[in-house]
């Protein structure tokens, strides 16, 4: 194991060596030397009542025209030859969870580079946002690249803090741009990097910095979508991995016949991963989060409906079960969020954690009191860089197993229930998809995008996010495009989560299972 | 998901499929109508100084002579033809916990049986144990087998109490042979189902029923090795699937670059799994059982010595990394052995669990109220079919965890350790790896142990298990072999672990890593 980002490693074994030898595939326009750039209508934002407020926060990248990326029309189009264009500077960064795939962001926009000119300098910063700040660089090249080429994690890099939001951190970041004198920088995350992405754009253009600042939609969640960006980078890989592994204990559970699986996924707030994962593996209960939270359901009415459920197995001699449990569910139990909302509050006002507990509403201290201690510790962590809570360090199956057992209990002693004793085993599905190798999908989609994100810094776009449309289609019918980042931003009026974002300013929130939305039927 | 065991199901999913489709070799000596059997020597037992003590326990099977299958040589030796030969009646039964590949020991079977005789009957037991008592059965045909083939689980069958060893139980079993006139009972397990299938085989003999036991070595353990047995069923595919993972929580390790893994790994008392995962997977570290168990290791010690490793990588800028823990660990730590060891004789004089904490030794309630609540709850849980602590249970990765972030604390505050903040995220493998679809090897070895077990019972043996030689070779080296139950059995002295086998009775013992051992070099 090496934690020196990016010393050229041994690839750990045979299917990673096999993985490294496989070619992403390019759509046609990205296939020449050339790409022909076309300015479609300027934007507004998909929250028209945001629309003015995104307009203010962002007066010099607000309302910027969409631009797609085509194949040269002839000679004519072909615009100037290599030889004639400038060498480029570029950096890229690492911002968020590690994806399935964010390696060969890095291969696309190294590979256009040189194709685009030779002499191009393609810079990665080393710890991801502290890299950025602390200049600290590694020249991305051939050798570099080649013991990364379609693997998992973000080793070549690494992560940190994922933020670029105080002044502090903004102007450091510019000082580096300015300092390696660098034409682009690829900020490579989610939504909440992309948010960070546009206000830094927006910055750079005030303060005459000539850097363009482009996104690119990383991310295991699948919670940045909208009308342009169909999926992100990592989230096909981690449904088709834990799909896997989730499969694997419903034959266990079937074969022993005696417990109930509590599968927790990663997939932040929305419950994208674990509804692909259901579809995928088909366990016995999916616990959406925005179902929840739609019916307002209460913790215990939660509790209640999973007892049912178990109460009816047991009705037709089945004493076993897998319930698939997104990581964000406990935030959209109304009691159990506006809870966590106490706390994160205490907590941005710097209420020491062991206070915490005393200074909770009475009824929320009420709860708090009736949680299990494990529950109680995780609730007042640290939180992640958005300032929500840490969803991945809180153990909700746990929780709810461990209440799910209770009842049962409870029903047994009052004869409503008569089935075997209730047993549960508890998993975290996380960590080991999100270092998988990347599927082909995602393979082909980051490298995509790599190039997307050099072709938009040669036509000096800034504020855009790399985008691709046609997804489900084959390659070479994949449309390459660059939107605005403002235009995908909205202003939420009441927390959703424990407040990303203050209120009222503009930001790329995670777009929730639209429960009317074909995905769902 | 189904539960109705044998019920014809679709496959999960276009990989379950897909290796559906995959046809395990054959040794040249199975792949013809009739086999040559070939008696070697008689045999004692790996244990001389237990000899006397085996001999007495199993007058009738003790000293059975080593068993070899090899290709008829000409027609003098085919044997019989197979319209004279007469139908077979045999059952088989899912004994201890699933393993990849269970299925194709059945699968197998089924075909060595109909090929020796159309009109033979399999008969599969319904629910593992408790359905062989209950004489539920389920009848092995092409139409069962369909979807089942190299699939993972022991979903077809099921298992259940995993015991055969209760004068109780050892009658119910004996009734339902001879109610299904069965010529041949095949028992499918590890080292306790093969103890309890040779006390099964004695008995039957003592009381003249006609029916021969074989035991096939099926157990993700790894620790059912001897001069006879080289590897079980399941292992090869545990350690892969599980290696993958632990390699993408290392590649996950070195991007976030901030956390420490526990991984526990599924595998009872010995640490084969972990050692062969190590070796696969090149994790930071490996606390085996058998090291700290010959060191003489406590708590503590173990303690300190992974601190140790966390101070000098953080000397070396380093806070994350990975260790690998074998679920047996907490049984190979002195103190924490004899504390288990105190609660599991108290259970098995019947002391109700809330009573048992009042009536440790007083040490021994030293160290219990010195462990963290939750490792408290677990280490009081019921036990295994063979009477040991449920290591699945106990969290002993958290154990450690908790253990080492006081220490790491502990140190910050005395100004020995300087580093940022210790914090470790806990895995547990083994549900989701040993459910999981069994390796091309598994595949194979399962399903020619299958066919082995047929030609023994028609060969008349009984008290044998099934083995293969030369499995490191390609399959048509492998020698086929049949080798006496009671030469695999050795008599403890003291007891190892809580008392698997009360002291003085023979049995199959699993076998440590041998730290003298190749395997270990």
């Amino acid at each position: 194991m090496n934690a020196d980002y990016g010393a050229p490693t041994e690839l750990a074994g045979p299917l990673q060596q096999r993985r490294a030898l496989y070619q992403p595939r390019l759509p046609p326009c990205l296939q020449g030397a050339t790409v022909r750039v076309e300015y479609g209508d300027a934007t507004a934002t998909i929250d028209p009542t945001g629309a003015h407020a995104v307009a203010q926060a962002f007066p010099r990248t607000y309302g910027q025209r969409l631009v797609t990326f085509l194949t040269p029309d002839g000679a004519a189009g072909a615009g100037k030859a290599v030889d004639e264009r400038p060498p480029i500077r570029v950096g890229v960064v690492f911002s968020g969870r590690q994806s399935p795939g964010g390696h060969n962001v890095v291969w696309g926009l190294h590979d256009a580079l040189k194709a685009y000119n030779p002499q191009s300098i393609l810079y990665g910063f080393i710890g991801g946002t502290e890299g950025l700040f602390a200049n600290k660089t590694l020249e991305i090249t051939d050798d570099v690249l080649a013991s990364y080429k379609n693997q998992g994690g973000f080793d070549l890099l690494g992560r940190s803090i994922d933020q670029i939001r105080s002044s502090k951190q903004v102007s450091a970041a510019m000082t580096t741009c300015q300092d390696l004198n660098l034409d682009g920088l690829v900020i490579v995350g989610g939504v909440t990097s992309n948010s960070d992405a546009a206000q830094l754009a927006e910055t750079l253009v005030q303060k005459n910095c000539k850097t363009k600042v482009v996104g690119v939609p990383v991310s295991l969640n699948g919670d940045l979508k909208n009308q342009f960006v169909e999926t992100t980078v990592g989230f096909d890989t981690v449904c088709k991995v834990n799909s896997q592994l989730i499969s694997n204990v419903c034959l266990d559970a079937i074969s022993a016949g005696k417990y109930y699986y509590f599968v927790r996924l990663m997939g932040r707030k929305a419950s994208h991963v674990a509804l692909e994962c259901a579809l995928q593996s088909h366990p016995n209960m999916l616990i959406m989060g925005e179902e929840v939270a739609l019916s307002k359901l209460t913790l215990m009415e939660v509790i209640n409906k999973i007892c049912d459920g178990v109460q009816a197995r047991a009705e037709l001699g089945k004493h076993h079960g897998v319930l698939l449990i997104p990581e964000g569910l406990i935030e959209s139990i109304p009691e159990m969020y506006a809870l966590i909302q106490e706390i994160s509050n205490l907590h941005n006002n710097n209420v020491p954690v062991t206070e915490i507990p005393t200074q909770l509403s009475p009824w929320a201290a009420a709860l708090f009191q009736f949680l299990p201690p494990f529950i109680r510790r995780e609730l007042l962590l640290h939180q992640e860089s958005d300032n929500s809570a840490q969803l991945s360090q809180i153990d909700t199956e746990q929780l709810l197993a461990h209440l799910v057992e209770a009842e049962m209990i409870k029903r047994t002693k009052e004869g409503r229930y008569k089935g075997k004793k209730f047993s549960s085993v508890c998993h975290f599905f996380g960590y080991q998809a999100r270092g998988s190798l990347p599927s082909n999908f995602d393979c082909d989609y980051a490298y995509v995008l790599g190039h997307i994100s050099l072709h938009m810094i040669a036509a000096g776009l800034t504020g855009y996010m790399a985008t691709v449309a046609n997804l489900k289609d084959p390659v070479h019918k994949w449309r390459c495009a660059a939107a605005p980042l403002t235009a995908m931003m909205s202003v939420r009026r009441h927390l959703r989560g424990p407040g990303a974002i203050p209120i009222g300013k503009p930001a790329i929130h995670p777009s929730p299972i639209d429960l009317k939305g074909k995905a769902y039927e």
